[in-house]
């Protein structure tokens, strides 16, 4: 018995979620902030069903594009099973965002005053089985003789503390830049407006899953930022996934490596 | 394929040990500093052989006791294989002191600048399977309705930044005092000088292990830390488990639960 097989309940299952599992592809695509559910046992953490179904829990349209890119790409795909505000997979323990107090404008009652054993549950349940797994799946493939490229897939609210975001796409990179400049050079001129780590960057702590599973070993990566109103419904979003499939495609493909 | 399975060598095994697992006692044993030992893969941490084998990477003699207790109690015993010095288990990720860049006069190379991804890796193969590990033994035995009294056993340097410390056995506890109460009045009188907190207490962040897996259940707990001077030798090591024995022995009949 372990504390990840308590902090869920039965019917729950565990937190990572994997698709694709035997794609060709060399694109892993991961999904952070997949979803908005809480588990059962941490009831509502003293939220509105408005906040719990809004940007602040997940990043909404964002696991659905990575769906369509799995199958384009031929990618395996992992994401997390539950939201980011029990624990957001794209930040370390030791980040004060990773069980957040407050969430742009909304406090989280829930996450105050949160016990060691409560964030240990957390840290165990979530955070190192969500990341051994992708760190399995990399490793794997290299032990094979693979190319990895890692490719992670948010969305963003058009409206953050009250101002409105202008951009659409963001191409987010730490210090491996060499994807998202092919990406970015692609766009030039595309009916979107492509930004380079806009609407956040590393230094807002945002590139903690590709300073682990690529920045290490040097693989190829870009994080990708999506405006969630631009992904809202079915056709919005295979509209996005076309658009970023081709633009990956063609920034993979003049990479010399 | 995981991360915790390529931070160690193949001959290396894992982190946790388990000793007298099928114990029938009350008392679940845990000693996280059990082991100067440092992974292979991770090599000296930039130390010299005197500071690898100091108090600095692990509580000499600890161990040795526990193990004398595992026996003498019928206790499950649970321990870290390797060195504190690479992951400090009675401490939670977010503290400095987990993966510490400095131990009492000495600077740690090896944990400078550590990225991301190999805290992570430290994370993820000491600290969570550790834990993991001694929370699934408790909570088994809760379900089968069975008592859980969960005791630390660790030890300290006599001299510690040049001043020499008078106290031969601390009774430390956090805001469950119970068990530590009764020990120490039946010490009283004893040759030996045993102190309440000292020389380190709840405020130096050691009781985390006590957080994790006994107050949030209300289970009887304590952490013994005893001056290494006095468990140096086998029987020297007898010596003080006999009086810790009898002494948590008698605690325990006097506290009616």
């Amino acid at each position: 018995m372990t504390v990840r097989s308590r902090f869920f309940t039965e019917t729950e299952g565990q937190a990572v979620g994997v698709e694709n599992a035997a794609a060709k592809g060399d694109v892993v695509l991961v999904c952070e902030h997949a979803s908005a559910t809480i588990p059962e046992k941490l009831g509502t953490l003293g939220l509105s069903p408005d906040v719990l179904s809004s940007h602040a829990a997940w990043d909404p349209g964002a696991l659905a594009v990575a769906r369509l890119l799995s199958q384009k790409l031929d990618a395996t795909l992992v994401h997390q099973r539950f939201s980011r505000l029990v624990y957001d997979c794209n930040r370390p323990p030791e980040s004060p965002s990773a069980m957040p107090v407050k969430s742009e404008i909304y406090n989280i009652p829930g996450n105050l005053d949160l016990s060691e054993a409560e964030r240990f549950a957390r840290t165990s349940a979530l955070y190192v089985p969500f990341h051994d797994r992708v760190s399995g799946i990399i490793a794997e493939r290299q032990d094979r003789g693979r190319k990895v490229v890692v490719v992670t897939i948010h969305s963003f609210t058009p409206v953050y503390h009250g101002q409105f975001r202008e951009v659409q796409i963001g191409i987010l990179h730490d210090t491996d830049s060499r994807l998202a400049d092919a990406m970015l050079v692609g766009a030039e001129g595309s009916a979107l407006t492509v930004k380079r780590n806009d609407p956040y960057g590393p230094e807002d702590g945002v590139t903690h899953t590709l300073r682990l599973h690529a920045l290490p070993d040097g693989l190829l990566n870009v994080m990708i930022e999506i405006r969630n109103d631009l992904i809202a419904n079915e056709g919005d979003q295979s509209a996005i996934a076309d658009f970023l499939h081709e633009l990956m495609g063609k920034a993979l493909s003049s990479i010399d490596e």
